[in-house]
């Protein structure tokens, strides 16, 4: 894997994810990051679901979220995913979702780390984010 | 544990259970009973986490759901359970939930079963259920 | 619109749609449905904002479910949706849902009905759907 | 209101909130913050819906969160809202949830605006919360 390392997904807004005030909810955001940085891992043959297979879980550790302007519902939103660097005990991932327009709505970080299924103590990265 | 069982739970409508239609997402319904029944087992000295710890999950494994009256934000609604009858190899459970104004808003029934973790097989109920 | 009518919907499972029995938590799959339902209706140029956008909203009055074989993180499902006769008063429509091994997964069905957003009151369904 | 306002909810750990790493998904703790920042208002004699029956939407437009040590299905968590000063054009709020051992789980912040609902332009504070 290359670094730095993008990927954009295209995610569209639904109807539960939307409450009242006639907007996506807050917290749904960070589906949205998830889809869109599994898209990723897939995208590099490196899905979630075998790193889990193979005894490694990465829980996130960190979050934030800015929230600039609102999606709505039938939005197609545009995440793009930034790897910065390497992962050593901890994977560092950016985002910035924009909408149809092309107006900027959320941007946000993640950091994730590797542990042990097995032992849940922390552990190396998986080769194929190295 | 007698039968038929009846309990009532009180349960507050979120602000992020609600759509841009105003009122609470159907599909969030299923929240509200599985909150009212596990309060219910809970008040029965039966709490479903003790259950699971004792090696019996209960999966759901059929739900209906009629809405005549959709709930709103701030709604406190009255979530009765009955279950009518001692399950055997299934616990069948209705629902009926009511607002404030004391207006029917929606009912409903599921159906689970006991499942050995272990086997993934089905298992007898346990035994505070009897 | 050609009745009866008939799509397949393909979802994949996200791992915020499961739960700690490792399995996708079962009110979650009506959220499929809609997703599937939505997709359905954007095929025949009829998406659903445009629905609302026409001062039409379409609450969901009922549903049943039949859990049969859970799906998992990872799975891509099949949901097919058919409308077997054009809406009247309502919109009955049924799903199943298979997994990447062909295997049932859930059955259901829901019942829509056509609102005026303006009154609130029961109106005509969407000259595209009849 | 005096400041600074503290104020500690109780809120259960739900079985649906849970993914299958087997402990609470990530996001589900904006809920708990909504919740117990809800309650906060109400206990102060200033509930939500109020300020929005009043023409006054509060969108929040910053979070961040750092995860500690998994809560898990079962446990009743203690989430601490702290309010520092007196909101002026945005009202920011501190979280710390710990849970039934004392462990701290999660500490957090948001950000909320004053907007109009009908100009959907920034406005003062409702003021009951000055």
């Amino acid at each position: 894997m290359l670094y730095p390392a993008e990927y954009i997904a295209k995610i569209r807004v639904n109807y539960y994810d939307t409450d009242q005030m006639g907007v996506v909810w807050h917290g749904n955001y960070l589906k949205y990051f998830e889809d869109a940085r599994e898209e990723m891992l897939r995208s590099l043959g490196c899905p979630y679901e075998e790193i889990e297979r193979e005894g490694v879980i990465m829980p996130v550790t960190e979050v934030s979220l800015r929230y600039l302007k609102p999606a709505r519902y039938g939005d197609v939103l545009s995440v793009k995913v930034t790897i910065a660097e390497p992962p050593r005990a901890r994977l560092q991932i950016a985002y910035e979702i924009t909408n149809g327009d092309g107006a900027l709505c959320t941007t946000g970080a993640t950091t994730l780390t590797f542990v042990s299924a097995k032992t849940l103590t922390p552990c190396r990265p998986p080769s194929a984010l190295r």
